[in-house]
């Protein structure tokens, strides 16, 4: 393995624009994973790594698990502390890094199952939190529109993982996408905090089904709202508390829990 | 209003303090908040503004909302934006902050009503979601055990605002505590991914009830969770992605989702 002990060494300065900005990641196709664990999951769902840093110190201690990273990189450099410092993201880096590719996700849509559908979610750490639940809860996929990068190292942190695994099928067009899986029999719904909505409670989810999360301002927009059923999870104390990422949850939970 | 343009003002060295130091804020009995929201929150629900600092950009846009912070402020202060700069914990500050009276949380406890009880968790935006979900559902309280600080900011704005309102009942021994409420008829739960657990939807909530949230890597104590009867949130996924947050979410809304 090359050794990397510049800040200004060309590949370190590709790992802070790729960390840093959804540009480079796009013009790049590449995005920045960091932490042992991350990377390791990356490697094991089958990612191609184009490059992977590691210092010494996280080499001695977790040789084992550093191993799978390597074996899926097509080059490992040792980095110095000082450029640890320089690439990461985190308050305490742990001097694993990798730049893996995107991969084009080809998802065949199970019409009888469950799907989450992001619209607009702007908040990394949500839409993260959100992808994070749905492969908890066993949540076939996320169709997302508009949100904010799914490979940005935030989203990908909160996620722990569940966002290189789960299914996130992008659509420029949401509401053709919900017409098309209509056609095909999935009921659709809307969540939103008004009151003469369905209550969750009420709702039989017995056939494939997706639910809509909307923004976390300004909820669903009216165009999607008005293809969908809308639903509401009631609440006994101040409806304007619950963050989307929980609504998420709870939404998904329901849809899940007599599945 | 007087003025503030120095940033080594005592006043400016007291707020960063109390913003970034647990033991400061233990030592003087005061607390921090930042954002128009949570600082009027604060005057709103009674809180002892001891001082309030707005800068006069802030002062400009929001003057209705600022008078209702004045107004419950013993001192208030125009702040220079480099001022401003210096105590924000925010990477974007509103101008807006102050410094608040702690106060003595005196809580009737409920027999018949639910609460979640918090057992050493360490993220303050754990917490803080923890709160609001609480709030929104109508929980009664949450009790904490060895929990990270619900003063630090971060707690303070994941919880947005929640964390003001909701009785917040801090012991030192929970194990106690949990005893007295059993000895009141209240159930005892504790949340686990071990599938040997009683599944949380087969479970008839009733009367009242404290459901125990562990720590996030090490889930609920031995000693706590020997008290307590064991449940599981089913899974069609994988067990280990479940947030503790997003635990306690789905426990509070199904401990409330039919009382």
């Amino acid at each position: 393995m090359d050794r990397i002990d510049s800040v200004s060494n060309d590949r370190i300065k590709l790992a802070v624009k790729v960390a840093t900005s959804s540009k480079h990641r796009r013009q790049t196709g590449l995005f920045f994973l960091e932490g042992l664990r991350l990377c390791r999951d990356a490697a094991l769902t089958g990612y191609e790594i184009e490059c992977s840093f590691v210092t010494e110190n996280a080499l001695e201690k977790a040789l084992e698990d550093i191993e799978v990273i390597l074996s899926a990189s097509n080059r490992s450099f040792i980095v110095s502390t000082a450029v640890a410092e320089k690439i990461t993201q985190a308050q305490t880096p742990q001097g694993v890094f990798c730049l893996c590719k995107k991969r084009e996700i080809k998802h065949e849509f199970d019409f009888s199952g469950k799907y989450i559908a992001l619209e607009n979610i702007q908040d990394p750490s949500n839409f993260g939190a959100i992808c994070r639940t749905a492969e908890a809860l066993g949540i076939k996929g996320a169709i997302t529109c508009g949100c904010c990068d799914i490979y940005n190292p935030k989203t990908q942190r909160a996620a722990m993982g569940s966002a290189l695994r789960l299914p996130v099928i992008e659509t420029a067009d949401l509401k053709s996408t919900l017409l098309e899986l209509s056609e095909r029999g999935m009921e659709l719904y809307a969540t939103t905090p008004r009151s003469d909505a369905d209550k969750i409670t009420g709702i039989c989810f017995d056939g494939g089904a997706v639910a809509v999360i909307g923004n976390e301002g300004n909820g669903v927009s009216d165009e999607i709202f008005s293809l969908c059923r809308k639903i509401t999870i009631p609440m006994g104390g101040r409806a304007e508390s619950l963050n989307a990422s929980m609504a998420a949850a709870i939404t998904m939970w329901e849809m899940m829990r007599n599945g």
